[in-house]
């Protein structure tokens, strides 16, 4: 068993060029790990599920994340003063981060999340076990394999201003040709420090800070929650709901699956098979109206129903895509000697998440020729 | 005479390579303007006066910002249908927009003007007559030439997102390094359109027009206000204001000069000679501390009387800088049929101007070995 | 039916986002050629292949190209004057040039082709008839649209410093991260004329033609001849030729399928899906030894036979990859009044080629565990 | 004494950004160094002297390039292994290597360095001695501060692929917006290994290095040798001249001045002031014919008389601006376990020096009037 220390001075590295951090490089457990079949799975799977259909560009893979947050992780460590024994720790978490994660991420989540656990649960499982465990296990004991998936220090890839948000901001402002997602990296990886074992951002990295959240503002309301993606997104997880109802597709089953694959089965399914074509050929519904998301929250549970309604009353299927209100995430700020949270501490942010709430919408979709009609009953039945 | 496309059929455009914009095109016009003494004077002068002790890139200079301005506010007006007999009338006022600055630019403004007057009217009387009336007298009426300089439709330059300001903030960016400044020019260029004779922002620019307010705030905060170029700009007016109180910089004079023939003068003055000469080579003074900008708004005016006091009660020379809290500009925005003000529209945008309001600080400045007492003495005097 | 004119008049314009030139504008019958599913397929298929496996962010694809090779190639139209009824059609052209490459594109081709033609010959027949046909029809006469894949005018696009290298070079620079493929588009553009109905470099173009071409050398050097990469498609070749071979892949029926369509078949025939599952898991052949390809090219027809050879003595399979030596291609240059060939007027551009040719290598490979055997093999054999 | 390491440890670095490098950290040794005024005045010495009069953006200057030396030296030194004792001095010889330079850089060295030495030379005297020698006895032996001057570790900086050319180009390449200097500085800095004390170009950096030469060569033949740029160069050489020869300027005083301070003292010289005023003011010479420059390397001496021949002939001041054909350059290359030159072993390497050698011209410039006169003159008396 090596140390990280000992890898760096073995000159035991593989070198990876990566579009936004240059020469990334991997110690020989790493690129084990990034050989494995469950992490190859990930090359399949587009950070962007659908945004590819609006920004031909953002064909990138949460395989291509995964090695860039690894290398922000790193670098947090670096600056941060994060001991040596934790770091090669960290960077296996970070490259591992995203391994639970279904054909079309987040998107599928939705709707396979109650079948088989969210995308950490799934990974974790992976991470303990099997392909993963047993690389994992050669340089680490069962308590830090368990260890990798959790906090505090794990902190440094998923809080507000982490490894993983640093590097999808900028990787799909890359591939989208979005300029919102650019963001000062530099002077965010060296203004975190560890206090108490967790990440905590020092007041030097304020605008920083705070710019980051801007640009994921922005991003979501460019790329991540464009009408034709969600539109797109709406129609698949239709077509996976109708897939697993009919018995046609298992919940675990669609865990080893890519993009394609998961397009390939999902367009032969009886149930499924018509929304996933109409997606794969680009012949999306359209939008009939919008909603202010606000008034949707507390009834989430009856979405079904009312689209149920809509459809009988339209004589055709009419679907509604809901988004999440994000919740105020907690991004810890050492500012005059006190540890504050960031919204707290910055009228912007504040704003920032009222903003986002204000802003979202419930679509109402449903096919082109029908969509006066939807419109109508939407109006009737939703306000 | 030749109208603007005739210009463009004959190919009778000058090519001049820009970092920011690639190739712009100028016409031999244009040319002229640009070779004149004002505007070669512009060479000299930097765009961040004295950013550069902090920022060791930022050498670029208000030459090269007129040049962007002008590629932009063609952008806008192609992309806004203005007509083609008033784009060359555009271009030249963007040219021409910031030929009256001084040496140091708003710094050195915020002392001069109450002697020759604001950038603006110093402009308004080179183009007026001299070199640079003679030269557009050739194509512009001179009606035409008087209107240079003014609104409805200069807006296009200098409203709350116009060329001048995209170019400025895509500018600083590209030469401090500072990610920031990165805004979708492309999107705001396509979302402006002309109402009124007036340019309106389209519902459809509304997040690239946050995302450049935001921009800005950014670049106020880590580059614009740094404490650092703070202290050496306070210092420099001190010294321009000694020399002229002297009888030794006469404030007509100051016009013909660029940043580095007014360091050189000032130098050799009796009374503001030690401050520039300090300033020049970089031994600047510190600060003693610092206060919330709000509670100076009122007393503008006797600042000059606290700086005696403070310098009196410590017994050497102690500087107040205080920074002007921004006022809220007017960005009309057409949303839903109707014109708003953006910062009325957008939450965003109003936590901005108050995040704005609410950092600015009033530096206390000395040379370094009083900055204890300078400190005390600020206290007891100004909390 | 409209002129392109009234298009641009009419703002009929649909705006596509692309990390490279900014904002490109598709006139609605270039988004209905877009949509259509001869286009829509490209996006399955990857500018480059196998090349994703060693750069993890190689992931674009054929589909984005084209929007790309479109909007230089318009704007080499504006700036060499080409006339305004010639650019609907050279826009289309362009838009259209790659639709005929199937799955994993010059790799396939290089099996392929003499079954089924060459991508240009299979992208004639598409856009002569079939969906894209009756879309053409729609605008053009057959005659024109016959002469859609032509020459001379087809030259802006295909020539050696054409459209399609230009976006080709600056795209595979931008998602690989290798920074060899960023080249002068600004000025190669303008350097551009229509001689005899041909486009001409201008001497003026000269250091921006050569780096091109420099460019393409270095980025096959690193990228598009990577040795991981080349072993990747060579087993992806010799998988399709097996299944060919078996029967149980129609050269027809590859015409329809997209990369991963392809490795999803290939994975389940039984003469080929070994090979290819080693591939989709990343399982990789190794070079067991390399000789240069100079020696290879005069017998090219008798490879099938010595890889028989050698693996008969071997006991293994074992596949040679011998890749072309690139013909010079005219890039027809006006110098001091005159036309000559760029080859002949710069002796980098001559070098270029030598250094091409020379460093040319062809690759054994075989099993990891074979390559001793398999080196000593060639060695006795190929020498 | 601090060692390197200790200042690491102690976390006693400064920041600075740069808009290539992004942050660099220095010691405080090195800030004491930066802030030293020889190194300030670099900060008024462009790194491309009079290129600013052709591309706008060229106002970067040789105190930003200096602290980029040391980063990009800095980082050879990690990849290389070079030993931690060794690294400060290396670290501080690139921050000193341009200090030597005079206002102009090498437009002036041409004509100055007979007077004075070259920039070595003074700079090693600065090095030695005055503010910056006192500096460096803090932390170095008198032996060693000797040795920062030289060579071989300081070849790491010098070298045809060494840290400053790396620096430069991609400097260059930022600010003119001329995209040919765009290297792999990432690949080139990891394919540099110590070999008897000197540094050595790996083979798999081979690509990487033929790619900076090339890029050097295309920022010769676009940039630093632009016409415009040469014009104005020898303008101000030929006003350094008269200067000197009247008596009015002083070498050694030479020493000590910035671009702009040398540009104030010539225009008020008798015998340099109007080409120093019509450089200034952009009122420049023009071409009147150009030689190749082949022809004139064994002439150098007589180019005064030269041009006093043509000048007499036509009745008006005629100048010959005079390139050096650059001399070839070891760059040695590890290859196949032997040491080679690079230019030896690589044919594209070798055809650069001659199509440089080869395209390099001589140029006759006068007063836009007299060109007519001057051509004539000159093809009678050189060819």
């Amino acid at each position: 068993m090596f140390s990280f220390d000992e890898w760096l001075e073995c000159g035991l590295m593989v070198k990876i060029r990566d579009p936004l951090h240059g020469t990334v490089e991997l110690t020989l457990l790493e690129e084990r790990l990034l050989d494995s079949a469950p992490m190859q799975r990930l090359r399949g799977i587009r950070q962007l599920a659908t945004a590819y259909l609006v920004y031909p560009g953002a064909n990138h893979t949460r395989f291509e994340h995964s090695i860039g947050t690894l290398a922000l992780a790193d670098r947090i460590c670096r600056e941060a003063g994060v001991s040596d024994s934790s770091r090669p720790k960290l960077r296996a978490a970070a490259l591992l981060h995203d391994v639970g994660h279904t054909a079309f991420s987040h998107e599928a989540e939705a709707v396979l999340c109650r079948h088989i656990g969210s995308h950490e649960q799934v990974g974790k499982r992976m991470i303990e076990k099997g392909e993963l465990g047993d690389i994992l296990s050669s340089e680490f004991s069962r308590r830090e394999i368990a260890e990798l998936c959790g906090k505090p220090l794990g902190a440094i890839i998923s809080f507000g201003i982490g490894a993983d948000r640093m590097d999808y901001l900028l990787r799909d402002s890359h591939y989208t040709g979005v300029a919102y997602g650019v963001i000062d990296s530099d002077r965010l990886c060296s203004s975190i420090a560890m206090m108490g074992g967790r990440p905590v951002l020092l007041e030097r990295g304020l605008e920083a800070a705070e710019s980051l959240l801007v640009a994921r503002f922005m991003m979501f309301r460019t790329v991540y929650l464009h009408k034709t993606a969600r539109i797109a997104s709406r129609m698949l997880q239709q077509s996976i709901c109708l897939a697993m109802e009919s018995g046609e597709l298992s919940p675990c089953f669609a865990i080893g699956m890519n993009d394609s694959g998961m397009f390939g089965f999902l367009s032969k399914t009886k149930a499924g098979g018509e929304l996933a074509r109409l997606v794969a050929s680009r012949r999306l519904y359209k939008k009939a109206c919008s909603l202010p998301a606000s008034k949707f929250q507390e009834r989430r549970e009856s979405i079904g129903k009312l689209e149920e309604e809509l459809s009988d009353s339209c004589g055709c299927e009419v679907l509604l895509d809901v988004p999440h209100i994000p919740k105020s995430e907690g991004v810890p700020l050492e500012i005059g000697g006190k540890i504050r949270q960031l919204h707290e501490a910055s009228e912007l942010v504040l704003s920032l998440e009222g903003a986002e709430a204000q802003r979202l919408e419930v679509l109402v979709i449903c096919e082109k020729k029908h969509v006066a009609k939807a419109a109508r009953a939407a109006k009737r039945l939703l306000s």
